[in-house]
């Protein structure tokens, strides 16, 4: 029997091996064994697919936290782990960022207890869904980042011409952090929190 | 006679018309009434159109302020810049985030104008260019969220069951602010301009 369980479960396998690009309704249909008719009684468009997936998704991210301890630790945890979920699928980004959630249950329900989270803070009503969203484009961004090569900021054949910035990068270089991502996530990600922090009433 | 300066109006012309979809480097030759080798000579591939475009984006951002006035509203003029240049271009957010600047000029000077400020300001040689991706990441980020739909977080059938969010959402929107996203964008910039200022010696 297909159902969107299976269908989610499809379409990761599918992404998994073949990434996104080799995600297509005809694919999709023969990895589940199933005409491409069938496939149609559940989901319209690839980009049904996707809202099913990214809905998937939002229930990987850890929002344990909140209603269990300081706000700045819950806000920490979810936004680490949603970081972390989404670097391993930056192909969606440019489809959630902009997706209504009217039809994503998972992705409500986190946001639902991000929210509360917030209001129980002292977050004043109006700046919850703003300061969240400030969060998540820091967050959608920097999962990106955690893509980028080692060598993005080689300025190659430019590097006399650019001694300011180049000087920096090698001095960051020279800290020899494994994960320079992490280094500018936490240096942001704090820089948030402390300063959205300071709405709570 | 082609060069790169053509290839580049001639991309940015093409996307104007046909979004990044119909750039290809068909419709480009065919744009610039040239045969695709002559293109060839130029550009190996849509990624090298891509750079051309990212790097002449990246000269339309503002660093004016750099070197003229207080590092804050340097920064505050140059992200929001940023972000308005690139809200209109987000289908290269994902190309540019992992991008190596390495033949990419502008966007190296760009680099060298802002590193300078943050290390003119008295920031750690070694924390400027994590301080800079960390706002990038908040910027690109945030230049989706410029695109997103007004209803996008609609939580439709689900209002019942998500009262915290759904309250959230209502009193934002009761706001009556025209652009949503500017305000998240204040709020996440004026976060990250006091805790990342708070670095510097």
């Amino acid at each position: 029997m297909l159902d969107k369980g299976g269908i989610t479960e499809g379409a990761l396998g599918l992404i998994e091996k073949k990434g996104y690009d080799g995600l297509t309704m005809a694919a999709l249909a023969r990895s589940l064994n199933v005409a491409p008719s069938a496939l149609y009684n559940h989901v319209k468009s690839k980009r049904d697919v996707l809202l099913l997936v990214e809905d998937h998704l939002a229930s990987l991210v850890d929002v344990s936290a909140f209603g269990a301890g300081p706000w700045e630790d819950a806000v920490r945890k979810w936004a680490w782990s949603y970081r972390d979920v989404f670097s391993r699928h930056t192909p969606l980004i440019p489809v959630i960022a902009v997706l209504p959630v009217t039809d994503a249950p998972q992705t409500l329900a986190m946001y639902e207890t991000v929210s509360s989270g917030f209001r129980d803070a002292g977050f004043p009503e109006e700046r919850i869904v703003s300061s969240i969203v400030a969060l998540e484009s820091f967050i959608f961004g920097s999962a990106y980042d955690v893509t980028a090569p080692a060598d993005i900021f080689d300025p190659g054949t430019m590097a006399e011409a650019t001694p300011s910035f180049t000087g920096a990068v090698r001095s960051l270089a020279e800290q020899g952090h494994e994960r320079p991502a992490d280094v500018a996530f936490s240096l942001g990600l704090e820089a948030l929190i402390s300063g959205l922090g300071g709405l709570r009433g």
